[in-house]
């Protein structure tokens, strides 16, 4: 019988790769998405065309919103920035940044992991591209692991360890492209842009686009 | 002028009693509470009174439903246990525990506060009367500052440190309710029980009725 484990699933191209790499270590896919104020519900119909194509068990989507607390570019009304040069995507700090996400969606994740006993979270956070952001740093993730396995009582009672598997983590865009072709992800389920029109069509001009597409022509 | 900080409010004792020790220390308090399915409205009533009667700068409401993943007597439908002795409450794991709660308001509290530009967080756990909830630890909290202070930009960027205070930590339900009447705190405005009627009475037999009456007798 395979084990569970929560895949946190945003429709991108990390996080499909990221759930194809747990299902092909054996494990029973429960994938999670949120849908949290982001200007791009298409991210969430991708994130279901993907849990279904790579054979996730179930894919629960659970409602926050966080422009209740407003401050980022995903959520709120600032513009998101085109065509800026590789050098300035990978350093500093982007306005696509949303506050404290990762905590949060790893929070998530750890409830739903307590719920069906499941000691194995699966998050495609990547150090290499997005250096900008502090909540993709093994630093963090390594201190977010350790606070759950402090925190939660299935954890405690069981002597076992919760532990949060970042396999994209120090991979660059086209490594993670050539592992998710060789697991047989079809990437033309996910979308990655910053600001897509409303038909699912990506700008190709904003930070995630550009990765992309550097990504692909490398790999 | 006054620092903002953010004061996670149940609309309970405890995290009234955190409010005014917050405001008594100087601090501009954006209150902070959550609708996240659990059985009684009546404790956001609560919340609010306590929020305006206290002098918050402002109260906002969260919604979340954590009844999408199940696994709760206050977000499903397992009974309250009642009437249990008082060596019972204090020990184990209660069937009132909800799956990395705490993890996931604390979460939203950091998001808020890097909003605010805010470095102080005041959650009312206590780790006497509690003892069974895993998330009201002590190095659970020290886990979770750890963490907020890693995952967040604009902690690495001022080099400041978020700090997660837990005044009650420590403190007996005696105690708590002498400090906050020290501090005005007007106990009529909050409700603690885990299964009130519907017009907000409580129940006067669950755990967290027990412990309130126990306190106010040592009081």
């Amino acid at each position: 019988m395979s084990k569970p484990a929560v895949v946190l699933l945003s429709g991108g191209l990390d996080s499909a790769t990221c759930l194809a790499i747990a299902r092909a270590e054996g494990f029973e896919v429960c994938a999670l998405s949120f849908r949290y104020g982001q200007r791009h519900e298409v991210e969430l119909q991708a994130a279901k065309r993907v849990a279904e194509v790579l054979g996730a068990s179930s894919h629960k989507i659970m409602e926050i919103d966080l422009r209740l607390f407003g401050g980022s570019a995903l959520t709120a009304d600032i513009p998101v920035p085109k065509d800026r040069p590789m050098t300035e995507i990978s350093h500093g700090v982007p306005v696509t940044y949303v506050p404290a996400r990762n905590t949060i969606f790893l929070s998530f994740a750890l409830a739903y992991a307590e719920v069906l006993n499941a000691y194995d979270i699966f998050i495609g956070v990547n150090a290499l591209d997005y250096s900008g952001y502090p909540d993709c740093r093994p630093e963090f993730i390594e201190a977010f692991e350790n606070m759950a396995n402090l925190g939660t009582s299935y954890a405690l009672a069981s002597g076992k360890r919760i532990h949060i598997h970042t396999p994209l983590l120090r991979l660059s865009k086209a490594e993670i492209i050539r592992k998710g072709r060789a697991l047989g992800v079809d990437y033309d389920l996910t979308i990655s842009c910053y600001d897509p029109s409303a038909d699912g069509t990506p700008c190709g001009r904003c930070d995630s686009c550009l990765l992309r597409k550097k990504g692909f022509e490398e790999a």
